[in-house]
């Protein structure tokens, strides 16, 4: 089983990659989890959509395709999602055929203070609608106070993060199992 | 009284840009309107923030600073707000002083279908509460089909759409005169 | 297989709850549907929840246990769904077991004005992670200008909209299949 | 300076209407808060609107035409408001001339989980946009853990979350004198 994973933060140490790094350690024998970095892909624009769409996009898109499920960390910037992470999911609604159609999505965000990013969360969930993604709802990963739980490198170094984690990747490969078409 | 507008698509020829082409030729005598271009903000990414910010955050940054007020065209992709007006406004919050603190702002926003940009709109009414920016909420300009309002330059033929904008630069101006500090 | 429909609105001849006869008069023979009126489920207190739990809770409640999914029509009062549908859902998350837990459920509703009640279903949509409702994502039934499609009895009468919900209902069916347990 | 003070929670220790109860005995001396009870006013339904209205409903008007600003505690069940709150406010909103056109409005709210009512919170905020209710911004109250702040019987004993009080609604009277018409 394939999962590929998006951060929606750019910066190198970030705790939301971090959060990937973890779940790619953690993780149970009989999925594959992949990072892909979207840093490259520029901000959309109907005008260098189509035949000059950037290459980074082709790359992602394919990725999503052939990927059973997809696993995003949401950062909470101003109380919502990042550009970054929007960015790269609008981009790929405008593949054809859509890449993103029915496929099982979990979400997972680590913050300073203490919403723990749900408000991000749930404005991204809102944006899944559209192309049928299919989001697990339990158990959600809300980490708050993240400068306690990871050290200077972005590693998660926090026990209990590190059991929620698990316990949902053991849920989502259920949920992309129930969900296969 | 200055207000400066920026549009959440890049699109050359986009009918949200061309919401506020017609806000500068529609506007009454008393106000001015200056159109920025977000094209050139890179997304944003807190290793490239600090001594190696972009310029075109700082000067989006010094033209937020001196308006009176600003003026947004919210697009939606996907049931929100788009990535690149996000990304501004992110990279905007990281500025200090906060140019952004306790700004009036008015939004309006077209679709091709039925939403006329209303559920971007009220998402990107939750971003702008920590910067206790002040969201003009009366007239909303939400219009909807505008295919039938644009022509294939951009350029809004439809007079009531018309109509509602001038009686929303009315407004605002009343409402940034009001929440002057 | 047997659904449960539950209209937000109280009024008699609501358009909302005519969606609701609509759709049990246009079901397909495979399934059925039945209309719960929850306008006896009084406002929720915890000082009377427990042990004086107002019957039409545990009513509610049995119903909700004992079908294989849930309809909803979900009006928008001020831009967001109704008490009277909040307040049904909110009783019945403190029953336990859960009623709605992992529960199949289909929204759809219809507006005077131009949202077709996308801010309220949206709104809802979130009331229903924590029980794990399953959302059915597409197709979504939002049916703006109601007047023109209802007649004063609140009988559906436009053809098209009468269309989307036989469409629904078959999608629904198949969605209740795919999230059997 | 009058400030009608509404409780979304109808149980009697409740914590969020102790947050009122606190309000009441923090305040400066120079504004005047008095707490109305909702608990009396039925789900709205249209057929009993007009010259049925239920005379809680005209008292709660009454009274929010006659004060400078309205304050709200803002429980959250289920990732949004109660059905109580919402159902005083669509009441209100029924009434001719609207008493919550432009009325200043601030809120807060506590939960026994993380979100300090967050999530409720900022669904309420999109509720009150269309009656063009001013809503205060900053400071926001946000009290996670109420049972480390509350006694029994609701009683507010926290000193941090008393301060938090105290600062919002100094607040509050200067956000009531610059949005006076």
């Amino acid at each position: 089983m394939k999962i590929i994973a998006i951060s929606g933060s750019l910066r190198k140490n970030s705790f939301n990659t971090g959060l990937i790094r973890a779940a790619i350690e953690l993780k149970q024998d009989s999925i594959d989890i992949e990072y892909f970095d979207i840093k490259d892909i520029p901000l959309y624009n109907a005008d260098i959509d189509g035949d000059n769409k950037p290459l980074s996009v082709d790359e992602l898109s394919t990725k999503v395709t052939e990927a059973d499920g997809i696993l995003i960390s949401v950062p909470e910037y101003n109380y919502s999602y990042t550009a970054a992470l929007k960015n790269a999911f609008d981009w790929l609604s405008r593949v054809t055929p859509m890449p993103l159609l029915g496929k099982p999505l979990a979400m997972m965000g680590t913050s300073y203070g203490m919403s723990g990013t749900m408000r991000a969360q749930l404005h991204f969930r809102q944006v899944l609608i559209y192309m049928d993604v299919r989001v697990m709802n339990k158990p959600e990963i809300m980490i708050p106070s993240a400068y306690d739980k990871f050290d200077n490198e972005g590693k998660l170094i926090d026990e209990s993060t590190k059991d929620y984690i698990r316990k949902m990747l053991l849920s989502f490969e259920q949920f992309i199992i129930h969900n296969k078409h």
